[in-house]
């Protein structure tokens, strides 16, 4: 939605004051507006802020009346917080393609679109796929042969999808991100050289997940890797073959999760956090950013930060003293010495 | 693949006992069966599932009588694990593009497809490459200017390979995975600002390299980036420019190496490690998950961990104490309060 | 650019000794020299590499006379860094697509190409978008609806943009990128479960801006995240929503700051290092690789290390003292036993 500032008064049903022309691209805070932005002037502390905000259009209200004059054109409106949440709405649906498939998609011969699917550009549904009405395939997708995709689910541009995968209702894949490909799973023969293990599981992924861009999601090598309803995976991060997340969970950016750990549900995981393999991780688990678990042996509800993580207050506790080790090194050896002259005079 | 239970049976030259009818998708475990694929039990102390798995159909063996009645269909055959691993081998086939080349495909007007080769719908191929006998390109690949790619490898959906790039047999190279960009080089101009650094050189998987999806393998600046016979790659791993890795080692998801360090043979890198630039690993060095490598000293075979790391048993050990030290530290302060009466004392 | 020996002779205006016929795709260092490649002996010391080396051509001094045969052609010319340095920048252009509009892309029908455009097969741009000058937007690139992108930009195969980013001046942005995907925000509603929130901000990238492959730029909430001029973003680095990186500031791969934090100008920050969020870090900040930034009060031109970070060489210390930590406690028991004795003694 690219609309000029009239328009958007009109939207609001406000009234404007300043050049009615000038085209708005989208919202921005009142400190940090850019040209071609519309920001808001809710709370009086800001009002600085309007004399000085690089905004096209200022929204405020009904009797605001500016003490200097103002680059931004305003426009007045009873209620400036819900219009500013209506216009919010409205720009995100900016960009949002239509129902509908292209006629530049590459579509499996025995492919049945659903109601109101929207398929993108150069999009490549194989065989034995099935999409959910009102799902979105962006252009330059890849969904491998025998997936099931539920409704309403997004799938932003980019994401491949290996075979068999099976995604749930209103997932939201970002772009880039690859879902299925295989376990990092090799045997040695009898010359040390790497025989790959095949990999002939399946992804899963519930309802009401969302996976960040270029994050990556193995198969399971016979069974399955799952990400439980409602968890949400942020950018680059790695779920291993076998992996299987809890509900309600978040794992921030570049995390990852080796082969055959199980992960509860409510947990929350910090941005590069490594998990290794073959644990079983307990609800509503907390780990810090950065940290390596290399158990599963804390209790649900912990939080943890280290490496290799222990609690995180005693992570704490000891790294306040790993920052005085020089001082306390001295202070022993002071000790020796003093205790060398009280051996030397109790003698 | 996708058959029905009665195909399934008839491959295996089994009896059959229930539906038919029912499709199914691919394996599972017998402990986390889901409905839609064919799980086994071959070992006795399993059986209890048999009663409670969600898989579609269940191989046992021809003398096999159910105690109470079960959900699953049943396959009856001689051999149950036999069974198993040809299915194995049979659905590892899905999806699987057959040989030819797409007419949506962009072919450089120089080049000729090779015997057997398979080029997927939205592949781009630039002038002056050659892809080997058999070599399969998915879907919305690139191929750069001046590759060189041999016989049987697999470059999944979305790889995108930067010119020159030389690429050796039977290597597999999974999605989003990017080969040949720009090492990150750059020098300060007289005011502070970056200049790049032109990077000519190229990339060389040398055979059987496997790299994992959204890694990333920059090209050298002059010469070349290496990665040995045999490596194995995860997933979201950098690799910078100049490295070479040696033979049959594998580096697991997201580690990275950092520009003109050189890997040996054989070699064990974990999850999330860092290696500095300009080191020489030794071979069948191996490396604990996170661990942050400063430099090459460490002898062939030495195993390692830490930040910067050290000796794994010597980390393990300084750790230990590191998780006591605010203990310790209350030592500490009692021997100085002790010796300062002891002192008193012999005054 | 591939060319045989006897055309890279004249382009040289150099005198051939050899195979003029040899088709060479690049250059190479004398001592990593590979079969195809042209290579250099400038400096005399290197000069018995001349003899082994593998690479097809090389390029020597007019005066130059060989002690026994050689198996790569010669080039003799007046100034051979001089002829490096040109085939360098020659070989630096080597499939760079020409200007030209591809009929084989996607163009939104209110597109309208600027001077010497290049856009590649299966790229799609969507309505409202503007692309500068000579920009190259190579195949199977998305570029969101209302993206103004400047001139000189270079966008290699797959990078995904997202609605309403901005990209300034010869930014080059590498294979796969993703910039202007959704941050990572959520609120937890009455049941614990998470509700997405809208992000309707944009990504601004300035001018000469560099971001590596597979790098992730998250769009702002409301407003902007952005990146300064003259900063370069390295393959695998995750940047949150409405972050903020000053100018000339590099930040090398896989490293990750969290949402809302602000980099200053000139900063250094090295691989795999996190940069917790709302944090405002210093101008000329210098973080070592892998270290973990928890907290903004470290002042301009600070160099930090460690996990949570802390002044360099603090650390170094305190990491010297913690690898010998179980001595150190040996000498803290033998203190208590030494204690003990004396005051059996004293009584």
């Amino acid at each position: 939605m690219i609309i000029n500032a009239a328009q958007l008064c009109e939207l609001l049903q406000g009234e404007l004051i300043g050049d009615g022309e000038m085209k708005i691209y989208g919202p921005s805070q009142i400190d940090k507006g850019i040209p071609g932005t519309v920001t808001f002037l809710a709370n009086p502390k800001y009002e600085e802020y309007a004399y000085s905000t690089e905004a096209s259009v200022l929204i405020v209200a009904r009797d605001f009346v500016p003490r200097t004059p103002l680059k931004a054109s305003l426009i007045k409106v009873d209620n400036v917080y819900g219009a500013m949440m209506f216009l919010v709405e409205k720009f995100s649906k900016n960009g949002i393609p239509s129902p509908g498939v292209s006629n530049l998609a590459q579509l499996s011969s025995d492919f049945v679109p659903s109601t109101d699917v929207s398929i993108g550009a150069f999009a490549v549904i194989e065989s034995d796929v099935t999409l959910g009405d009102r799902t979105i395939v962006y252009p330059h997708v890849y969904i491998g042969h025998g997936s099931r995709i539920a409704e309403d689910v997004v799938i932003y541009p980019g994401v491949k999808i290996y075979p068999n995968t099976i995604i749930g209702q209103r997932c939201i894949i970002h772009a880039n991100a690859v879902i299925g490909s295989d376990g990092f799973g090799y045997r040695p023969d009898e010359n040390g050289r790497y025989v790959k293990i095949k990999h002939v599981g399946k992804v899963i992924l519930e309802d009401d997940v969302e996976i960040g861009a270029n994050a990556v999601i193995d198969r399971g090598t016979l069974t399955f890797t799952k990400i439980g309803r409602g968890s949400k995976i942020d950018n680059l991060v790695q779920i291993a073959h076998n992996v299987t997340v809890g509900e309600d969970t978040v794992i921030a950016a570049q995390a990852g999760v080796a082969g055959s750990s199980s992960i509860g549900n409510h947990a929350r995981i910090g941005g590069q956090v490594g998990i290794a393999g073959h644990l079983q991780i307990a609800d509503r688990i907390e780990i810090q950013a950065q940290s390596g678990v290399h158990t599963g042996k804390f209790p649900e509800g912990s939080r943890l930060f280290g490496y290799p993580a222990i609690n995180y207050n005693d992570y704490l506790k000891s790294y306040a003293v790993f920052k005085q080790l020089p001082e306390y090194m001295k202070r022993i050896a002071e000790l020796e010495k003093q205790i060398a002259a009280l051996k030397g005079e109790s003698l």
